[in-house]
């Protein structure tokens, strides 16, 4: 790469990004969290490539996504696309393989999905995806696992005020078909979805227009999904109200069920909320549906959302595969969790900075280095003999916690001098063999 | 995604592969490793674009290269193209970033690359490329350090048996300056690269044939590529032939330090060789070279390469980023760790399994699985009440070693049945509370 001939403006594309380490360090570190609970879990990890044959991708989310997806000829002249989303290539990776995977199967997937959308206030052409489904069972406990997977998801990411916002769309369906509006059922859903964004007259007037029913038809779909009381209360209304149908009445069950689970199992329960709006515009939901949101950002939308559907790989294969899932939107809750300051500001994954004080000497900091990496401390040796000024004005700019010193004098007596960055205090003269559990007690307050 | 109108053959592209959970559960692993080893160094992650402008990628690799590319117009009409490598991607964010970042910047970057390439035995269109580098020194310390990374994550990797091979182009360019072969270092240095493979006679024959030099002059590159001894005995021996040109004493004083160093560090020195025919190919490097082969497989090349080299971004900045690192060939070596059998084969990543005996217990199945995953065990819940023979079946299968029972009877009394599934062992009757204390001790010896 020497040798230039002309300049070439160095850019990245529009809608797309580069990671540097202070958004890349906390990024990894949610994917990391999500990866540990998922597979706490038993959700395995799959990966399916990020380019499939258009075919496969296209036509799966309507027009409108079709024309979002990056679509081109190989140089087999094969048409090929860039996977808009990990929903659809799980949906062929199933067909593909679930013979020999066996049911039930229960897969996390995270990786990054392209889609050329306008780009706006924090949207994206690339962006990561982390979603997780139990795949080839109809059983409600894996309804309920889900919710439970969520609850422990966001826990782990630091956050605590939250709600996991929970329907069933057998209960929706059930209700609209006491209401003689199955027809209708559909469009009628797909307006409920913006409920909580456009509030109540103007929703009940798009369901008039788009839905074609009536003022009284509106209000009755709209008095359901505003229920109020508690979890409980709002079931025992239903119950009443509409226990009669077979539908409902299954839906108000695993409600129940879903209820009587997460409390046993030690969720609680303020951070689930029983919510009658929420229907998720997606056709394909067919059973429980979930959307979560941070009690603090009630605007950034849902950051975990979900829920169950009839069939996953109908278009692939034959074999019915029942399931349910959701999906955590990693960069959606990074900025989150950036403005609710619940991020660490540090450049550097190491903590610990050893000063080279002499060149001579790099053999010695690297052993101590090597040492304190052993019992798991990131050390970092500056690479080059500078002054320990310049030195150290680096690790503070890295946002490294402690530095390490060590010249001729602390070698003749077989010490080093261990400094507190942030507090800018100096430990001196500490014997090489102590440095270990210094280091490491120093650093608590840290983590 | 009901109602399909026809089935559409669910396949992934020709040279692309889905990741079932045994593979993917290996490969997380590895790049978890490698991830824990890079940062306890202080290389910091970074992240880019898949996507770039064709210019950033194009005519980097040679006329070669260039074919490879998927390249393509994107909506905006833009000409784009997927990165086929992370150093090129490497030098425009270098360039674009690296005021605000400062020097020295030690970065590492994992994700995938794609090469429309010929496929074949272990080759694939999408691969991982897992790289560190330090850029903006040209410091020896830098370079050493590059040799304890490799080491540091072979041994992370449970390899034992293995070589990073080490030359520098500095005593290279120096020796065939003295030999007068100046001019014809670039191809000479490009037919040496295959000593190992070709060997000495065809290699010579080549060099006569594409280097245009004389057999004497060959054999001349190929004695001093073929210098034996030890380590310590061939750099005195090259010290003595060629230590007056300031380039080859250099190159062999940087090959002391880092002999010294790493063995000050605690490298077991066998696993260090100095050898003089490692030139690596590429034309950018300019110090320091390695590759790295694991001894029971060395037919598979080598595994961690890379080298020093004068300026990384000089296509997209004037300012001047020397910079020294290593990439690790994640998928090569996946294979590798499957031919020595030192991978484990389990299909979830979850050692215990709950049976569902009974429905209406989910919640106390989940209490007990929510109190072993606190205590960082991952459980997975059955999520149907089938005969328990089946989902024992499935549990070994999948690769579970512990399964826990409790039916209506333990439940009256408080207690569980922990099997060992590997064992067939049972124990019976164990106290709620003691659990997990038990279950943690039964996994250590699977650990």
């Amino acid at each position: 790469m020497s040798d230039p001939v002309k300049q070439i403006e160095p850019r990245t594309l529009r809608g797309f990004r580069d990671y540097l380490p202070e958004l890349m360090i906390p990024r990894e570190w949610m994917l990391e969290q999500a990866r540990r609970v998922y597979r706490s879990y038993g959700f395995a990890p799959i990966d399916t490539p990020a380019l499939e044959y258009a075919e496969i991708l296209i036509g799966k989310g309507g027009a409108e996504s079709d024309k979002l997806i990056y679509r081109f000829c190989d140089h087999g002249d094969r048409d090929v696309a860039l996977r808009f989303d990990l929903t659809v290539p799980f949906a062929r990776f199933a067909a593909q393989h679930i013979a020999k995977l066996g049911t039930p199967f229960k897969r996390y997937h995270m990786g990054p999905v392209w889609r050329g959308e306008n780009t706006g206030q924090g949207r994206y052409r690339e962006f990561w995806q982390c979603d997780f489904d139990t795949i080839g069972t109809t059983s409600n406990a894996a309804d309920i696992e889900v919710a439970l997977v969520i609850h422990d998801l966001l826990v782990a990411l630091n956050l605590d005020k939250f709600r996991i916002c929970i329907n069933n769309r057998l209960l929706l369906n059930g209700v609209l078909d006491q209401f003689g509006m199955t027809d209708k059922a559909v469009p009628i859903l797909h307006v409920l979805d913006k409920l909580s964004k456009i509030k109540r007259d103007a929703t009940r007037q798009e369901m008039i227009e788009h839905a074609g029913i009536t003022a009284e038809q509106a209000n009755k779909v709209l008095d359901l999904a505003e229920t109020e009381g508690t979890n409980t209360e709002k079931l025992d209304q239903l119950e009443k109200k509409f226990g009669a149908s077979a539908h409902s009445a299954e839906g108000i069950k695993h409600l129940r069920q879903l209820l009587e689970v997460t409390a046993k199992a030690g969720v609680p329960q303020e951070r689930i909320l029983i919510d009658l709006s929420i229907c998720r515009g997606l056709d394909y939901y067919t059973g429980t549906v979930y959307e979560t949101f941070l009690t603090d950002l009630p605007d950034y939308g849902s950051v975990c959302s979900g829920g169950r559907y009839d069939n996953l790989a109908g278009l692939y294969t034959k074999q019915s595969l029942p399931g349910v899932g959701a999906s955590l939107g990693l960069d959606r809750l990074l900025a989150a969790l950036e403005e609710l300051s619940l991020l660490e500001s540090a450049n550097t994954p190491a903590p610990v900075f050893i000063v080279q004080f002499t060149a001579e000497r790099v053999g010695e900091y690297q052993r101590m280095a090597r040492v304190l990496r052993a019992a798991d401390i990131g050390v970092e040796v500056f690479p080059d003999a500078k002054k320990i000024g310049q030195q150290l004005q680096y690790a503070e700019k890295r946002g490294f916690k402690l530095a390490l010193f060590a010249g001729p004098d602390d070698f003749a007596r077989g010490t080093w001098n261990v400094k507190d960055l942030a507090k800018r205090e100096e430990t001196k003269g500490v014997p090489d063999a102590e440095v270990p559990a210094l280091v490491k007690s120093m650093l608590t307050v840290y983590v």
